[in-house]
């Protein structure tokens, strides 16, 4: 399936940091974590402006505009639940360095996404999802055939609609850690790409216990089949497991030097 | 398949320290190693006495007795290519804390080592190899037959088989790494236990490169059914990885002291 591919989180309107710089448009704090997470090894890097509701399409549009100029169309993930700003967004994106991507839909309020995505030529996060957590496996696959055959009558690729299981968190749910990685495993087997925001599982967990937590299910979740994941890039024990599974996978071939990489 | 099994590794002949308290029958230096690994977490210890032409017996009835009974009868896997030394050790260990492992039998020269368990009722390591590396799985699955074949018409019951895929090294053998983790899922498939020298995929690589990738190993596998392992406790990352990955498939109940217990 190719070398996995890390969508960078950090630059989320939840960071005050990031909020006041997306309120002011101050470039500075926002090409500062995209750099960060660049060298770290992203492979995309998500820009979330929140709901957006008075200026998204010119905030999304600033953004995209902003990162891309400064590190030579490096490609994005635009994240919003304004559909306007989203299609702002892909209107002054530059595709050489990759599609878009759009984040997220889901086979509820947001499938129109999936539209979005067919049209412009797009690729779309979608959550095996309606509202709320998917109970079991069976309901996760059901969401899931209907994402798929939405995307597919509109024309769209398989491969680019990336299926995200909702990585669920060990405390509260510990016994549902398996049904997400086998759900992975039966979206590896029928060919399908999937993603998801992996460090859920580690929610709540002290802070040192995170990157440790997050590492081990990164490592179980590839050799399930997961493709990709929105993560956290400058988490340094994450990126040394997902560039050692690579080696493993035989996705990237082994040299002393593959972390520094 | 209950919390993942550490064979601690660290008491083995070919430590200058440990040859040299083996051949002097100092016992501290074996102690100390002893007591560092089980409080590390290893559920069982590693004594490698290597092939001990001129005293196997008396040495392994020695190294036995002496760990046993400074650490309250802790389970050992006694790991000799001498018989004899096997027989002698079994004959004076204490099964009060878990059955002797037999370390190890295959389907060649040392297939005897099955007979020995089923006699003497202990658990055996079987390497699913006649002479050097298996080709592929076809062949690691044939061997595998004979072996579990062979252990049954005597008795032993499967659940006492611990198989071994042989981990092999990525510098040179990269493209053969899915192979492996494809047979442990075969074998977990099947039901059975499975253990090897995990650190061996890591051999040649820089120091501190190391532990991360034998971390990213042993959760892709533990992912793929692998029940035990032959390994260094020691290590850390390895060990809270392991630790993770029981969390993870829920054979431990989380707590977030759960790297501590």
């Amino acid at each position: 399936m190719g070398k996995f591919v890390v969508i960078g989180e950090r630059i989320h309107c939840i960071s005050p940091v990031i909020r006041e710089a997306m309120n002011s448009m101050n470039p500075e704090p926002i090409l500062k974590r995209a750099k960060e997470q660049i060298d770290a090894g992203a492979g995309y890097l998500d820009v979330n402006i929140g709901p957006a509701e008075s200026n998204g399409p010119q905030l999304m549009k600033w953004a995209v505009t902003t990162i891309q100029s400064a590190f030579d169309n490096f490609p994005l993930a635009l994240d919003t639940a304004n559909r306007a700003a989203i299609e702002a967004g892909l209107s002054v994106y530059n595709r050489s360095k990759g599609k878009p991507i759009i984040n997220s839909a889901d086979a509820g309020d947001r499938i129109g996404n999936i539209d979005l995505a067919a049209e412009s030529g797009a690729i779309v996060l979608t959550l095996c999802s309606k509202a709320g957590v998917p109970a079991d496996n069976d309901e996760r696959m059901a969401y899931l055939q209907e994402l798929l055959e939405h995307g597919m009558s509109l024309g769209l690729d398989a491969e680019d609609m990336w299926f995200d299981p909702l990585f669920l968190v060990i405390k509260g749910m510990q016994d549902k850690q398996t049904d997400v990685l086998d759900f992975l495993k039966m979206c590896k087997d029928m060919g399908l790409k999937t993603t998801g925001g992996l460090s859920n599982v580690s929610n709540g967990m002290p802070k040192h216990i995170r990157p440790i937590m997050d590492s081990a299910m990164v490592a179980m979740a590839i050799q399930c089949g997961l493709t990709s994941a929105i993560a956290n890039p400058c988490d340094r024990r994450l990126m040394e497991t997902i560039k050692s599974c690579d080696i493993i996978m035989n996705e990237t071939l082994y040299a002393d030097s593959y972390l520094d990489i």
